[in-house]
């Protein structure tokens, strides 16, 4: 088979990026330490159409040499913002009728694969690399959602995450377009 | 909402990952570059109950350092094995019947969403950072599933795009177990 050129894929401008339909999702990062994983995230979310990523807590800022290296220009597309708590984003996402998703593992969670996205939009928080999700938010989220895993490791990279999780809702959205 | 402590995933150990009835997917890692990408490779993988992996050209080996720091224990649960040439590693699945689909962006490529696997074994051939999956290897693939993106930048991390794939699949297979 053929592979295509970088020309052919017609991809976007991030002046398209700012006017094209987006898929209704706010990416929350709850105090992500490792620079990749901010730059994947940022590429990850450009690749799906993601409304914004909101940055809170300890999570680094663009522009930023390193997350550069794996966003590769993503921060110029995806709008982001950066509140320093992240329970005070949780409540003004609240409040623009965001449901409140943490993806974690948690007593009562969703799975994944059993998870129906409702009309509306939704914010997925995603927490941190050794501590997940923090407690406080845990308490103000409106949901849970888990990847279901079945091997020796009680995790997936934070990145690997991200990306499962836009990926299975923007196609599971894709029905209400 | 309630987080659970790692003691309640109730992880299988290694040893029952060897026995445990595994997703029919073998991983081939063509001239991967970055020991962060090989190392959750195999720590999503493992997730996924994935057969095998198997690493082709420049893509390192376990144990090394930096593939540990990503993977954290998965190079022990996961099977894994090294064959230089990656059109002969290729080659070697389909006589053992594997269907060796390269996910990649080219010309005729099934989109993700499209997909849906027949009863059988899969190989996905996972490519280079920067070249992508080799010419040669793409001549010999019996096709190739692409992970349709709607924003600016052409790709995906390769770490990224394995966990959507095997996601994706591994959750169209359960269908038939």
């Amino acid at each position: 088979m053929q592979k295509l050129k970088n020309e052919e894929l017609n991809r976007i401008t991030p002046a398209e990026y700012k006017i094209a339909r987006k898929t209704p999702i706010v990416v929350v990062l709850d105090n992500i330490r490792s620079m990749n994983n901010i730059g994947a995230a940022f590429r990850t979310a450009d690749a799906f159409l993601v409304e914004k990523i909101i940055l809170t807590g300890i999570t680094a800022q663009p522009p930023h040499r390193e997350i550069h290296k794996t966003a590769l220009g993503a921060t110029e597309s995806v709008p982001w913002t950066y509140i320093e708590q992240p329970t005070q984003a949780i409540m003004a996402l609240q409040k623009e009728d965001y449901r409140v998703l943490a993806v974690e593992q948690a007593r009562g969670s969703t799975m994944l694969h059993n998870f129906t996205p409702q009309v509306g939009k939704y914010a997925l928080v995603f927490g941190n690399e050794v501590k997940g999700v923090s407690d406080e938010v845990m308490q103000r989220v409106d949901g849970c959602l888990e990847i279901p895993q079945g091997g020796t490791k009680h995790s997936l990279n934070i990145s690997v995450s991200i990306g499962i999780v836009l990926w299975d809702i923007s196609q599971k959205l894709r029905f209400f377009s």
